[in-house]
């Protein structure tokens, strides 16, 4: 049987945290999954169609596995990742032959654990994947792939997904959530309102986006209390298609706490296109002051990604556009970065800002400080690469004993890979009682207590955590 | 039974690691502690009057337990933290209310471990603190606070605490122990150097303290020479009253090492209330040089606390003052910023330096590698947040090898809460043996050897390091 | 018996795992070694001669050995450690005796591994060294050093090494290795490029450097296309000697790719000896850019060694000179460092590019990223004061989850003692092991791919990340 199908896989092997693991994970299978923050794609719930094939489904979306065979020397044409100038790249089967083949490479990698329980999940199959199976796997999954519970929606039922959040940015029409709202479907299926596209002003199409921003909101985005006008009018929108949750993609976790006069100076400057790289900071920085103090009044959670330094292949991003692979981490102060915000806003009761991490530097020596003083601070789950057995280890390591169980805001599988969400849910599961039971064996915990934060942290710390009630 | 209580608690679960930690911790239980570093209060040793309420013991000056309760959503006013204002704030019963119904949120802090051991040590109480046992632990403590053993004196002789170390500023008149040296109880209890209050040009009132610094000496400290002949008087009155040891708390690592010329300008423009921020770091960078000279004059340890950001939340600060909980560590350069202070008196024999980390990431890039080489350059133990079981653990896997276990400093509790003494003591001893316990397991360590380091690290290296006879 | 000696060291001491370490660990014993980075000295394996004294053997050319004894106040004239001035310093047995008697400080330190390993592997002494069997052991040692199995070449063979590269400079006449090209030699030991002598402008000597090169190679190192044409034929002549690789020594990982006209500006400040630091680091951010341009055309693998602080003591450096322990790493950025580089030449299939590290934590937070995208990037292993049980299980720990194992360098030991090449691999191979055990108890990996893996890294990742046939 493939290995990573163990039914204790991930616990500690020694006794008696063996036993312990098994006996809180037992206690903890049966509640459903929230998932509050991820990128799966609007359409397939709203028209509930099947997926395509194999490789659509778990290799050409998945920039964790196809950077992997990259790295290994492989070409993004021969795996079947589209071009922007058209040119042809390997068929499906093509490209899930070189997967198969190349599938070793993916030894002790969070990407192998969750296709192999995706593979069992979804369509029963535990063979191992490699060159002699790849064929007969993909004619098994491609032959299942218009079956009834095979549907988008069904497996969403399958996987015991209670709620699930997609990401829009500020200009997207939410066509889908429309269509939703319509099917009584919204709130299971939430929006979240990520304003990138009108807050980052390194984005090439910024000034364009701020127009269009204006005219979808009917307010003067020239003018900063227009500008802030058009994100409160646009989050009352998101909410009426169940965003609970605000979400800001930023390089760094800088924030600003400007005079009026300095922000509208900033924003002409934006708006007539003269603005350099420090003004596009500065933008962002003052930008999550602005959506704190608008959390504050209209109660929507706030999420911070910070950290990540995006396409830094240029020939990558020339050649096939964003997130597919070439982003990498950067240290990040949190500590500085979010005084201005927090000196202004940290207290108010109605804010709630959740903290995502790259750097893991910064869990034992800043966050776990920081949630463990500021009422309105959570620190995010584990994220990105470090959603990961390892991962989650150094994680709960570093942040519990300064924070508490309490001011963790439970799994999130930020994904776009739809079959991937009971697996990644799943490791965070064995993970937390794989270290509860530690600190079980060790006396640190009783056995009663580790039940209630093993529950606490799979299902009911999510929906505390993003006010879903 | 409180899980807390159990006697093998903290050690590896598996054998034969368990075996092996239990048989160390019992060579080494009846060592005294050496607490060399500290924040108790010196009335309390030289009064030794009976503490007013359980509150005021465990709760009102534990910002430990504040900030966790603060970040959980309750309010300081309802914790019973007193107000600059001056208005009233919660009792101590309805405060310690708060913090029962709320100890499940502790649930992997040390400071339940703390709470945990002092409530039985101090009280012989092993019942779980929660909503229901609130008011009957609270009057078990009350009843039991005039009682002779539960005196400050007498809570020294029941935690056989050999030596204990106060912090006092500069400009401290050392009234109390004044009165502890002419009742012979100084060298068990001993001051310690912390000249911030008038080394530190951020502090407000730092040309006043100036000022009172010369009148407390009769030196000129407008002259240079005459501010380090002030101190190096003071500290000679210091050690008239146990002094072994400086304490420092600055925000980085930063030393300088400028010609007298370019000092005296610096001096000048300090006390003209002129300096800027760069100023005030830069006569901080010059004093920790100049403390290390002194050092190498007269013997005294020097104790380096750097990388904390103080009073971040301006809101708390204006309302109820410092060391609240609003203290939060930022990445701390050893390396570059030691080199001036190192590169002139590094290698004098006397010059004794212990370096406190709240940036783990410098353990095993810088600190053991520096302390590894330099002879005035050690290792203070795992510091305030790191002060944890899994801090422990952290500190020993990244300092041991490169610095070896003689470059340690042996434990500090560094606590303003006198019964958490012996709590804090026994988490580093368990954790000690618990490590060493996993290296004899592994063949990597005799069992004679470990005998032999988890008693230096339990005792002797405390004494060794702070050069206590 | 020592217990460093235990067949069963390092590996986890609880079951299953130590069993599965066990039989990982037998699978691999009979592997080679290759040896691709290090520092031991041509002249061994050219002239084949004894070795002088014990002492010259285990302490004076070790600095992991020197430092730690300085830091617990012991004198280098003590320890035998040559002085500029000439003045004369401890004899070898007398200072082999001051390390006898501080022995015990090397207790948890990787050193005290590899010297008894080393002394029982070269000299069948299972003794522990103390002051009571330290004249006995050198005796034991001196009385063998000139037997036929204790010259260099037949040690190489004891340890089954089966390839051996040194380091020389860009300068370096390469006399040894033209004697052993001679002998047919070359290949199983094989010369490095390392031209920090003509690419760091820091070095006093730089201009006299550059116009040596230039005598050297015949070329116009005054224009840039004749400084490039330079190492172009000087990498060439050192892959007549065996060389696969470069090796860049540099403080920290900046490159940059700037246009022709700024780096001849460039390269006339440094010829006319008016560069300042900042020109010093443009520069050999521009080498490390042009040496991977070399790189695609020849082939030649690229190391960078990156991160360390030289000669941090003025003093040491004044009295003895380098690489005596007071080289202390400093933080570094990978991501940003490598941008230039990578983004001109990180495709390119020839390139191959790999990446020490004295900085953890970049482990997970860049360069593991980085090599699970870049097809030219590698990670290095485990570095310095990193190549240690504890660094390797952190190094592990924090890579392969997002670089997976394969784009892992296998081991180096890059030392200057020979004898401590076997206990370095040795020590690699069982954390190795003990890390597999670990994940195939918890069924992460089964025992086919851990056996796989565990030889890959032990032998096969080496020659094949250093294009070695």
């Amino acid at each position: 049987m493939n290995q990573h199908l163990h039914p204790d896989r991930l616990f500690p092997a020694a006794e008696p945290l063996r036993s312990i693991s098994r006996e809180l994970y037992d206690s903890i299978t049966a509640l459903p999954i929230i998932s509050p923050h991820g990128h799966t794609d609007p359409s397939w719930f709203a028209k509930n169609q099947r997926f395509s094939d194999p490789s659509a489904l778990f290799l050409t979306p998945d920039h964790y596995v196809l950077r992997l065979l990259r790295s290994r020397g492989l070409s993004y044409d021969d795996l079947g990742v589209p071009r922007k100038d058209g040119k042809p790249v390997a068929d499906p089967q093509s490209a899930w032959r070189l997967l198969a083949a190349n599938y070793h490479l993916f030894a002790g990698t969070p990407s192998r654990l969750w296709i192999d329980h995706s593979l069992q999940f979804a369509f029963g199959i535990e063979t191992p994947l490699n060159s002699e199976t790849a064929d007969k796997i993909y004619q098994q999954i491609a032959a299942r792939l218009g079956d009834a519970d095979l549907l988008p929606l069904a497996l969403l039922d399958r996987a015991n997904v209670e709620v699930i959040a997609t990401t829009e940015f500020a200009l997207d029409p939410l066509t889908h959530h429309s269509t939703m709202l319509e099917r009584g479907m919204i709130g299971r299926v939430r929006t979240t309102y990520r304003p990138d596209d009108v807050t980052d002003p390194s984005r090439p199409a910024i000034v364009e986006n701020l127009h269009r921003f204006a005219a979808l909101t009917g307010e003067d985005i020239s003018s900063w209390a227009g500008l802030i006008n058009a994100h409160r009018q646009r989050r009352q929108t998101f909410r009426q298609f169940g965003a609970v949750a605000t979400d800001h993609g930023v390089p760094n976790a800088m924030t600003a706490d400007l005079p009026m006069s300095e922000k509208q100076t900033l924003l002409d400057k934006i708006l007539s296109g003269q603005h350099d790289a420090a003004d596009a900071q500065l933008f962002r920085a003052q930008m999550l002051t602005e959506m704190a103090m608008l959390s504050v009044e209209d109660g929507m959670v706030m999420q911070i990604h910070a950290g990540s330094a995006r396409n830094t292949d240029p020939l990558l991003f020339a050649e096939r556009g964003a997130d597919l692979g070439a982003d990498i981490p950067t240290a990040t102060d949190y500590g500085n970065g979010l005084r201005p915000l927090l000196g202004r806003f940290g207290n108010e009761p109605n804010l709630r800002l959740l903290m995502f991490v790259l750097d893991e530097t910064t869990y034992a020596r800043e966050l776990a400080p920081m949630a463990g003083y500021w009422p309105s601070l959570m620190i995010g789950p584990p994220w990105w690469f470090h959603d990961s057995p390892q991962g989650i280890r150094r994680y709960l390591d570093q942040v519990v004993e300064t924070a508490g169980f309490y001011n963790l805001a439970g799994f999130n599988d930020d994904t776009r890979a739809l079959l991937s969400i009971p697996a990644r849910h799943d490791v965070w599961r064995r993970e937390v009682c794989g270290f509860l039971a530690r600190w079980v064996a060790e006396h640190r915990l009783s056995k009663e207590a580790a039940r209630d934060i093993a529950g606490h942290l799979s299902y009911q710390a999510a929906k505390d955590a993003y006010r879903i009630s």
